[in-house]
């Protein structure tokens, strides 16, 4: 059995928490029945997770194996990881939604994709990742009594995704540290508006507002300033032809939304500009996690 | 010339100065040649409009069309007023509506409705209202560096809105004094999330989901407990199968979103409860301002 499951950019700037989308940027992972537990990591960190004490797929796959069959697992799990650790791209994210789903298939327990996100939040509280790892696309995600609400949209094949990763991380703590205790009613409105916005032109398909409606008053510019190579590449993107450029999660990658034709001049300027960090154009992904038998 | 310009439910609970949607609830102003200019004011409020030492549609639609033709405005103006004043149902963003593209019609000067919901934002500094006046539908807006920007998507004609007009406002003075200087995180996570799936609900026309998912943390709970006749209307329209129950603009009324099927029997309970409130069902409107030569 394979599964594969995409990066995701969340919060898109104003979207804090709600918004998120898949890029086909993918991890993939072998699970092969196997009298002895085994455990091969290959591609983007493997020399560090292979020095982890705790393998975490594999500890969220275990529980929910032994949950579902009684049986202790025996299979040996091969890693082919594309998405960086630490950079905004989901890679937890990923690891949850594709320990989960592999664990309801290996045990042969049917399941829904509902199902999946909503077990996801006893590892990751927020929304706005799991739910495009699992759907694909564009999604809109809500928690509320500690459920998950989704609504998900298709992208266009003619859109692409350029991302910018930095060299470097933005450490969790100062990130939550970016984020203010209060935050005054204009800044309030102008995050609701934006995100709404950027929704009705996702859902629409009319894309070309985007230039002028992404705006965030939370946590974007604080969290900038940690990397602030970011302004930069910000202002490169846009002057390029980026409908949207915003940081990705809570960074350090940034994600700008380009026209098929625009994405070249995107990745070419700032490849130029930014030598040390990973530029990369990908589209988008509208499937979300998926298992091949 | 005849002008129609609907009624207006702004906000929608979470999406503040941002979701708006029009309602089949027509003022209609005639507008006639005349070498002396006369008023006649017919409807909603006549009595009260009357008295007023200035009328707000003729003073805006002079100062247009004087702007456009530099002439005098020589016309008899008739009122047929459906929107009440002061309940939040958009009353004065009509008003300014209309007036402007009875203006631009009169002076016969070309215009796009894009033009008029951008000058009609000197008379009215918040776009939720005027936007969905001028175009009708359900329409997010966002302001921002001084200019309107929206989408627009028809609502299913298989909808109905029940709404409430309590038998008083809510004074301005009050209704602002119910908004905070500022608010924590947790409580712009659920306005942003709960607006964003509002927005996605109505352009996916997925309505069920509206049910879980509306909650408002800035202004509803406060204004309500100015009409706290308010908290059973919204228990007694979700019991009987309301999609949504939320405040109209900064109230007093009260916005109730219904299949057609069920709208009836949301009436009645709210007919029976509040003997002495205004209840209505009402088609949406998907036209917005209309001018009939």
């Amino acid at each position: 059995m394979v599964i594969t499951v995409p990066a995701t950019s969340a919060n898109l700037g104003p979207g804090f928490d709600t918004l998120g989308l898949a890029l086909n940027l993918r991890n993939e992972i072998e699970i092969i029945p196997s009298e002895k537990q085994e455990i091969e990591i290959y591609g983007e960190n493997a020399d560090f997770l292979k020095k982890l004490p705790r393998n975490y797929f594999v500890e969220i796959f275990t529980e929910h194996y032994k949950y579902l069959t009684d049986k202790e697992p025996k299979f040996k799990f091969k890693f082919n990881n594309k998405i960086p650790l630490s950079r905004g791209l989901g890679s937890s994210s990923a690891v949850i939604i594709a320990a989960i789903t592999a664990a309801y298939e290996a045990a042969q327990v049917p399941y829904k994709k509902d199902k999946i996100i909503n077990l996801a939040l006893n590892y990751e509280p927020h929304p706005d990742n799991i739910t495009p790892a699992t759907l694909g696309g564009f999604c809109v995600a809500k928690l509320r009594k500690n459920r998950v609400y989704f609504l998900k949209k298709f992208i266009p094949t003619y859109l692409r995704a350029v991302i910018v990763i930095p060299n470097r991380p933005i450490s969790t703590q100062r990130s939550r540290e970016a984020l203010k205790k209060t935050y005054p009613l204009k800044d309030v409105v102008a995050n609701i508006s934006s995100s709404s916005m950027i929704t009705a032109a996702f859902f629409s398909e009319k894309f070309d507002i985007l230039k002028y409606i992404v705006e965030d008053k939370i946590h974007q510019e604080n969290r900038m300033k940690l990397v602030p190579d970011l302004f930069k590449v910000r202002e490169i993107a846009l002057r390029e032809g980026a409908l949207m450029s915003t940081l990705s999660g809570s960074g350090s990658t940034f994600f700008n939304l380009a026209y098929k034709d625009d994405a070249y001049s995107i990745y070419a300027a700032l490849k130029d500009n930014f030598k040390d960090f990973n530029v990369k154009i990908l589209n988008f992904d509208n499937l979300g996690v998926k298992v091949y038998n």
